[in-house]
């Protein structure tokens, strides 16, 4: 399957989220070969994307994930899977731990088995949470149970750091945007309030956001995992990947209006902030060597462009 | 069941363990009222004990855990059940997640249900394992995927402190000895010698152990979750529960001579050290209040004389 053996070969799970749908392109364009790693339900979707070479089935089991990374045998791992929920049932903790550790660990050991060295994990500035000031402090403070799940899992990393000779770089992803994105974030919720017209009740709106472009996301990424690769020692390291330019939502809004070129019915105050609102994002140490390129404004016209192109 | 109202009430996970039985006897004389958490194998033996008012089964539902607690309404949770592979296998990773974290972190939803808000951790210290100077760096670092384990169920523990109140004390936990323990760790190898003669191939024996009598432990365990008890607001602390003791490993062989009364068939050097063996043990912040009150050479005899005991 992977004949070409100059070019770096990426395991990419998560492929089927939005940040995993860019970041395979991403590779692919930049002369990775792509392989997956995905659940039955994901793989057929997968299968048809044309930046991915390959798609390995996972049903739980840690034999899959063996077989899989020794037939791929990847330069690096890009493990972006994760399961998310706002606040969370106590039914939910297991598919959570599962999902978020037991996936995890299941890959670190076949990354192990297989001699992949090179591991680029998504975490979330929600590691990361401070309710009061200083809201920059470096200590682990989960927002939530995934947030926690996100630390758990870097835990299990540091074995194979020690072990392994693991070059692990732990990137803490704050609010990516871009065309295309189904989650019920903030951007999509604007859109649909732009498209539809139909009035938008949120918070008072004074929490800052710090949203990057889902491309200088992927530029960061890969950035990471030559970062990695050139790394002379194993080791693990925690990097931010912000977007540069803290905004409060009433910002937000106001540079979408602007992009758009109109105002929205957006209804400030309408609701409470939600529990553990992030008011002040983390800022912690960015990626060496990387910075984002799009502007809010550029990239706010760019995807209402794309969104309608894409309705048409 | 639970009648007497003003008795405080213990849950404790891994009560058929070595600790996890003395702890229940300790708590019982103590005049706490102590439930159990056990899978259906553990459960049958545990129901024989006196000191154990009720037996809770668990076989892998988060249910069964809600159900327990808001039965029992602990005052605090002593959590040390985990699971443990000297070097582990891939299939044993699984096992591993799902025993030390996931079993965890369904225990900690069913506490924040019931409205518990105490826990006593048990941890070890090859969480902080340093194979080179200097050997009391606070970070964490895992001697193996155990250690690593225990620091995730940490991480996740900490979203309970944030959201529900939680007032965790986790414990640092070193080597424990006491009469009936058939773990298969130094001690029980120099008992084994003693009584059968057959000669010991051990390492060079320059190794510093930090030995801890069960009853010292167990009174450890029982001041962490009065400390917790007190403590006006929620928190997680990390103390280590040392013997106070560091003694080569040839030391400590000579010290159980002494208790002995003769020489042991130990033959030093005839193996070499273990993969990771740790050294120089982490040192780190003792459990404020508490301290060991069995000296090694006390505690070898009284284990000598209850080992004839119950051999007989």
């Amino acid at each position: 399957m992977m004949t070409d053996t100059s070019a770096k070969r990426a395991m990419v799970t998560g492929a089927s989220g939005f940040t995993g749908r860019y970041l395979c392109r991403h590779l692919a364009r930049a002369g990775w070969q792509v392989a997956a790693i995905a659940r039955p339900a994901s793989a057929p979707g997968l299968r048809t994307d044309p930046s991915i070479e390959r798609v390995y089935e996972y049903t739980g089991h840690t034999a899959e994930l063996l077989d899989a990374c020794a037939d791929a045998r990847p330069t690096a791992v890009f493990h972006l899977v994760s399961l998310y929920f706002t606040t969370h049932t106590s039914e939910q903790v297991e598919p959570l731990i599962t999902t978020n550790i037991l996936f995890g660990a299941q890959l670190l050991e076949a990354m192990k088995n297989s001699g992949c060295t090179v591991l680029v994990n998504a975490g979330s500035y929600w590691q990361n949470y401070r309710a009061q000031p200083p809201f920059d402090g470096p200590e682990f403070c989960p927002v939530d149970l995934y947030a926690a799940t996100k630390q758990a899992f870097e835990a299990l990393a540091m074995f194979y750091v020690e072990t392994a000779g693991l070059r692990c770089i732990n990137l803490r992803l704050f609010d990516s945007y871009g065309a295309g994105d189904t989650r019920r974030k903030v951007v999509r919720l604007l859109l649909d309030t732009l498209r539809t017209g139909q009035p938008l009740g949120m918070s008072p709106g004074d929490q800052i956001l710090d949203l990057i472009h889902i491309d200088d996301m992927c530029r960061a990424f890969l950035h990471a995992a030559e970062l990695a690769l050139e790394q002379p020692r194993p080791g693990a390291a925690i990097y931010s990947v912000s977007g540069g330019q803290r905004r409060s939502l009433r910002e937000v809004v106001a540079t979408l209006e602007e992009a758009a070129g109109r105002k929205l019915p957006v209804e400030f105050g309408a609701r409470p902030h939600r529990y553990r609102e992030v008011m002040n994002p983390w800022q912690g140490p960015p990626l060496p060597g990387w910075s984002p390129q799009i502007e809010l404004l550029e990239g706010f016209r760019s995807l209402i462009a794309e969104e309608i192109l894409q309705a048409q």
